[in-house]
């Protein structure tokens, strides 16, 4: 694959660079080839024709040659199923594709920037989608300005087609607009009561999926370890404060969370967390859909799995039951259907939601602090004026400064993934949609 | 207004030209400002803000200047209404430039065709809404290219931004594409069985009728008097022949209705009336919204308005009581909402079902003389192959172009808006969603 020709204009950004389309690669990657607790894979066998399409009558003159891609590394065991094996080769192909393309040429600013700014990009794309129409249309420009970039020779057209489809749908779904869209239809798909699940048989139900596995690959920074996490968490901060500089020098106002001059990145962290990531993982983790292990232990009662579930995520649980077993008692043996964990299901061990909720209790904690300093700041502060008699300057309040950028250095240097302070509270927890 | 620099890029079309963008525009600007009988124009004293917004907590700060526009040049009786004076002036403006705009530079080729070609268009719009993106960006590149073409300068920045949406939205909504699903949500909102019909307070609300409108300004051929729609006919079958031309030079299967050597266009515009203009003339006369006089004779029991109702669409019809007397049952005295003309109300002359009516018989009659001649023609071949005792050549087949050609010529050049043959077949008059 020709990705690497990509990088001509993965310019440097902060954030948005060369290295968050390989993250979010390898983050397509893991999801689509790690085991996954519980998860049947159908025979696909007959499933899918050459161009990934299941609809017979469209391709009644195509070859139904099997091209599913199987995760050959991995011999799962009869109670682990790999995602990628109910994916054909050409969806799995174009789910990678779209995760090396989808920030492609981004110039570190917001699609509400450009709008607001009259920016060509925002012109050119009638203020829809800006980023991500300009993202897949820049860089399939680039694959078509030149034959020796053409790494798709080996499929006929209706697979192009296909294909081309997929990688800018794709793409699409990373707009953020579209989050709580797409989240919804997931969740009124997998996870609600009178859900369906999802029927890999189905192209649509499984376009489904690739939406939601990009779009956790595209915002996972919270779901790696601590470290990490706060590297790109420092990335895409720097990234904000350079857009604030320039609404500043616009005589625009500052977006929130833009202003170096005021920094409120662990409230950031802690709202994007509780409100688009968690919800998703935790959508994801609920549906049965994300990799992690069977957790070993009998004999325990709290839920698992999503992030709120219990206090350490070591996620042990009874085995309330067979999960095959309890899945036969809603569908046909062999169904395509795939059901959502049952709620007394075995426990399971998700690293992507243990790291999420650490990272989570490290942000309030971090807040907590701040706000201990604030409030001891401000008394001495108080008591000081109270003793000279002075009204409190504008230069008094400025003195905060230094105590939040402290807690900011603290937050970014501490490389432990753990926590300073154990945070026991229950409202700062990450929201959930629902429990497994 | 400056849209005379659309020009520049209203190059010649056969059909997609400036005299097309001009014949919307004065579509657009009738259906708002001709008399509709039973409309009632709200109280809109203080309904609009400047910028045309409804929604007050987002405009606390704009002066509630009643801007709304009036069509003075029409003073309403009790029993009519002006649809213009149930939206802002702002609006109005941003339909009115939308219908200007809506196909600038526009190529003469299909999104299709575009798509299919990999064309630079589709593939910079990711093959979605090509034309229709691309027109609303290209002119809007145009207004923001010199401050001499900014006639909006008299609009402060939240209104110009709204101007700017309603401008966009009304020229996607032209997208065909989205004809099914436009209709399908103006039927729930004003004629389904449980439709709330129009609150004229809702921005949401105005703005899908505005889009019903210049849906309907957009292919509004067929309900132009006969000659005229003829006119147009051979505009827009020109220009598909000349993508047919491209398509076989490209080595392409030919799109139905684009091959000149198998010319099809009494089908055409029959499937085109039927399918598409006929369902969304009758939404928006079944709703109470097209232009059009109430009938005076009384003691009538046929149906009105809707192309399949009577048989001249002369549309008699009986007093079955005064339509605003039974709205009042319905809804109270002043009520924002516009409810859907009453089943059994007056009955309404509406000239643009009337034209689309005959001239839907007009293409049928023609069909039935191409069959017919057709089958002559068959038979006088038969008849001489058996004489002969040749079989059929593909010089034979050949020999029924000049017919149909025969035919299309009979249909273009009879100037009467009536149909030559009248035709009383009921299934093959066109589809309506819901009777008046």
């Amino acid at each position: 694959m020709k990705q690497t020709i990509l990088h001509i204009k993965y310019l440097w950004r902060w954030d948005h660079n060369r290295i968050h389309a390989t993250d979010v690669l390898h983050g397509v990657y893991y999801l689509t080839t790690q085991p996954i607790p519980g998860f049947t894979q159908v025979n696909t066998s007959d499933m899918f024709s050459r161009n990934g399409s299941s609809s017979e009558s469209d391709n009644e003159n195509v070859d139904k040659i099997n091209f599913t891609h199987r995760a050959n590394s991995f011999v799962a065991e009869d109670s682990y199923g790999i995602m990628g094996g109910n994916l054909s080769a050409l969806e799995l192909m174009a789910l990678y594709t779209a995760a090396a393309m989808h920030d492609y040429d981004h110039p570190g600013r917001t699609n509400a920037f450009l709008v607001a700014t009259n920016a060509a990009q925002a012109v050119l794309y009638n203020d829809r989608a800006v980023l991500e129409n300009y993202h897949a249309a820049a860089a399939w420009q680039l694959f078509l300005s030149h034959s020796k970039y053409n790494f798709l020779s080996g499929l006929d057209q209706s697979e192009f087609k296909r294909f081309r489809f997929l990688v800018i749908e794709n793409i699409l779904a990373t707009d953020l607009k579209r989050h709580f869209e797409i989240l919804a239809e997931f969740n009124a798909k997998v996870n609600d009561d009178d859900a369906p699940g999802v029927d890999w048989t189905v192209e649509t139900d499984r376009l489904l999926v690739m939406e939601m596995v990009i779009k956790i690959a595209d915002i996972n920074g919270p779901a790696k370890t601590g470290t990490l996490h706060r590297q790109w968490t420092d990335r895409i901060s720097e990234e904000f404060y350079e857009q604030g500089d320039e609404e500043q020098r616009l005589g625009m106002p500052i977006s929130p969370y833009m202003d170096r001059k005021n920094k409120q990145l662990a409230k950031l962290q802690e709202t994007f967390i509780n409100h688009l990531v968690a919800p998703l993982c935790n959508a994801m983790v609920t549906g049965g859909l994300l990799p992690g292990t069977w957790v070993e232990e009998p004999d325990s009662d709290v839920d698992a799995g999503s992030v709120h579930s219990d206090t350490d995520n070591k996620l042990d649980g009874p085995f309330k039951g067979d999960t095959e077993d309890e899945n036969e008692t809603d569908q046909e043996p062999g169904s395509p259907v795939h059901n959502k964990i049952e709620k007394k299901s075995r426990k399971v061990n998700c690293i992507l939601t243990k790291n999420m909720k650490e990272n989570y209790e490290w942000w309030v904690a971090v807040i907590q602090e701040e706000e201990k300093q604030k409030a001891a700041c401000a008394a001495v502060v108080t008591s000081a004026a109270e003793n000279n008699g002075a009204p409190l300057q504008e230069t008094d309040k400025g003195e905060m400064e230094p105590i939040k950028e402290e807690t900011e250095s603290f937050g970014s240097t501490n490389s432990s993934p753990g926590t300073p302070t154990k945070v026991k509270d229950e409202t700062n927890k990450p929201r959930t949609e629902t429990a497994v």
